[in-house]
């Protein structure tokens, strides 16, 4: 499961999830991947919304490219919907999108996938409080541990952490690694 | 500025946005209105987000009609988010919208009211970072202090609580009773 080589941005606001930025930012690291913090520039350190953590950012978004990246990461929490309210984050997104980076988005973070409006035709699922919206968007939300249609991955919940961080590793070949 | 007669509901969950409760409630009460909290039934009581209130609603959704109230209003926070998971609550705001009671939803409120389908070719206003939400769901949002729009009354944060009390009381008929 070796990530060596790629480079994962993960996006961050105020309040975010706490494990959903802890868990998945050990994850990748641990396997072997380069991991930078991208917040939206709003401040210049962020505090997870049950107050275990809290991170200072290694770039803002107008100050990266999607291009320079392997996969985009969306923590939840409530900071995907301050993510919203800074173009350079939703320009960031919708540029991994549609440069076929791996685009894996947790809980509450399709919200910032709603706002770079890449969710047509897709299949995905996310928190249920926020399904309806998805729908709106032209998703097509399930109810699963984790969704991967084409570069887009999503889960739920906490809960469905390792789910997700698997199928991240998954699609940027980290498994595949093993099997050689 | 008589409401005395009115009925009006006020919709309760947990990390209500406290004075986008609390300010309705007195002004509609000293208006004359009776005022009935209305809860999800997911518990007991409920706090504001901020902390600053608790309240013990005096029903909940599933034990009223939309029939008993001459306006619905819906605080923001994150209530909204946890309203929507409740169909009874749902069903209620889209009653009365369908009943052409006055509708009233502030902030985060909005979001009931996507989920019960009620924004199609209206007007409206909203706090912002969610208004791609609203226009995905067939509303015409507007970023000003309080519209209008038939029997839906809508406003964007606690600033504009006035102007948002006001509407309320003028729609129920408060303002022309003074005129007469």
């Amino acid at each position: 499961m070796s990530l060596v080589g790629k480079r994962i941005a993960i996006l961050v606001e105020q309040d975010f999830e706490d494990s959903e930025l802890a868990e998945p930012l050990q994850v990748m690291r641990d396997a072997g991947a380069e991991v930078v913090l991208v917040g939206s520039g709003s401040q210049e350190t962020y505090q997870g919304k049950k107050g275990t953590i809290s991170v200072r950012p290694d770039a803002t978004a107008d100050g990266v490219r999607a291009a320079d990246f392997d996969a985009l990461i969306i923590p939840g929490g409530h900071a995907p919907e301050k993510m919203r309210l800074h173009a350079p984050m939703v320009d960031l997104a919708r540029d991994a999108y549609r440069q076929g980076k791996v685009v894996a988005a947790i809980c509450h973070g399709p919200q910032l996938l709603i706002s770079a409006d890449v969710l047509r035709g897709h299949t995905l699922t996310c928190v249920r409080s926020i399904a309806v919206d998805v729908r709106n968007a032209g998703g097509n939300y399930v109810d699963e541990p984790v969704v991967r249609d084409r570069n887009l991955i999503t889960s739920r919940t906490p809960a469905d952490l390792p789910a997700f961080d698997n199928a991240i590793i998954d699609a940027l070949g980290g498994a595949k690694e093993a099997l050689r």
